[in-house]
């Protein structure tokens, strides 16, 4: 088995960009070409687990992902999110590749599915990219979906004004333009295109918040506890996508929405089925919500795309 | 992150012996100091996956554990079983040691549960051990539970003669006097300690073959597909105990004679809370079930045991 350290890792994500294997896994998964059992997770004192396993019908991997995020690590120095990846053969079960990666691959790919959503369906002209968060997902989001939009003026919001402050000092510094807002209603008056990447369970934005056009990608709900988005946001979208429907009647935004009735079904569409469609021009009034769990999809192909630029 | 390869753990397993801890895991978790999900499961083409995971309350692990069977495997000259076992903190999330097994840990910690069972049920004499199935599994219960009752008696079946011979030959050299039988009657005709390993979906053994006396270990069936003791062996049995009650409702022998209704949940016993009662004189008319489908519990602590005695 290889064995592939966090910093070949680091190297490799600094020569090539993921993003368009981790877009064809999205549009894999829509056409019905992935087996994705549900998300395993252990609930412990200090920390939770997300384990995640899958493959493509016609690859030659399966991967399995650990992410794991233990709130009370800032405390000892240690980073909160920490994790592993691993491929083994669709052939014959041999474990082929640890990917020793401490987490920075799931805080990839996320980001990575961010851009993707920009891609497609961020307004014509981006404002300003609206940031709830200040952690480390919200600075990879933001350098990700800036690099797609061309936007560098960035509104950023945090419960802490300290981290709040630090995001600003550390991002200016690498040429965005920051500015800190203490309300989120000012957050979402100056923004087209808001990431909210809290691990909240309270819900943080609401519908008389939000100006008509801006597109909302909604990061940190992954379980069916997390909320960021008041579930008016999703009564009045004009579109709702997710990257699993599957996943979304029992993880994120949109299985809150769905169980209290307050959206059917029908309304929610798949990101790989949107993405296949291909880009179309969005309407300047057009509300979109994004609400993406994190599918093993997506680990599956950042995985495989490290071991083959290192092999 | 520690790495430990089969070898190591090879040569640990030649020293030590793991069965007190593994013990000790059944009765931790009946008293319901374990957190263990539901297995994940990943059906391939070529072959399945079994994802476990869990960990004690008061232990300092996590685990997770894959184990994979490929069944053309042999044909490319590989084992058909695969697998590892990683340990991972319960304070920080932070991986700690992978063990490389290949597999061997399941199996062992597997046939190690056989040896519990006999330790506590067999019968006070053990006229012959007949086992069930010639691959792996069987030769290390075989060996286990030999250890435990002190017979040296072994009543072989396999669907193959060839694999079966090959067991004889090989067992009858590491100084054990084996039978190969071509019926099942009379394997269980001469033994009142059967061991079952096979990966069968259909019964092969039934009430009318068994002897009033005899102790079942159930091992083979760890799915809700999986069967090899007719639903009548259940039925009449002296006493049922599983491995896990919760696991036992969808996986393994129990869950099918659950399913159809011909047991109720109240005959239905656990392992860890027989074990704590200790020991005590098996009745000579008494006829014993013991269904195993494999704890996540019995990973954490052998990949521990293994662990500890490489530090």
């Amino acid at each position: 088995m290889k064995i592939v350290t966090k910093s070949e890792i680091l190297t490799v994500l600094r020569q090539f960009d993921p993003l368009l294997d981790v877009e064809s896994g999205f549009v894999d998964y829509s056409k019905g070409l992935a087996c994705i059992p549900p998300v395993s997770e252990l609930v412990l004192e200090k920390g939770e687990v997300h384990i995640k396993c899958g493959y493509l019908k016609a690859g030659v991997h399966y991967v399995i992902k650990v992410a794991s995020g233990f709130y009370g690590n800032s405390v000892l120095g240690l980073p909160s999110s920490n994790g592993l990846m691993m491929l083994f053969s669709t052939e014959t079960g041999e474990a082929k590749c640890l990917l020793q990666d401490e987490g920075i691959l799931t805080d990839h790919r996320t980001a990575i599915a961010g851009a993707i959503v920009a891609k497609y369906f961020a307004p014509a002209v981006v404002s300003a990219i609206g940031v709830v968060g200040t952690g480390i997902q919200a600075r990879l989001q933001v350098k990700r979906v800036s690099q797609v939009t061309g936007c560098k003026k960035i509104i950023v919001w945090g419960r802490s004004t300290e981290a709040a402050e630090r995001f600003r000092r550390s991002m200016q510094v690498e040429g965005y333009n920051v500015e800190l807002i203490e309300h989120l209603e000012s957050l979402a008056g100056k923004s087209n295109l808001i990431i909210t990447t809290t691990p909240s369970s309270r819900p943080l934005l609401s519908q008389n918040m939000i100006q008509a056009g801006t597109l909302i990608i909604a990061i940190g709900s992954d379980t069916p506890e997390k909320q960021e988005l008041d579930t008016d946001i999703l009564v009045n979208a004009t579109r709702i996508i997710v990257d699993s429907k599957k996943q979304s009647l029992t993880r994120g935004e949109v299985s809150r929405a769905l169980r209290a009735s307050a959206i059917g079904e029908h309304q929610v569409f798949e990101l790989g089925a949107e993405i296949a469609k291909g880009r179309r021009p969005t309407m300047a009034t057009e509300t979109t919500v994004v609400d993406l769990t994190g599918l093993a999809v997506q680990d599956l192909k950042i995985a495989e795309f490290v071991l083959n630029r290192i092999n």
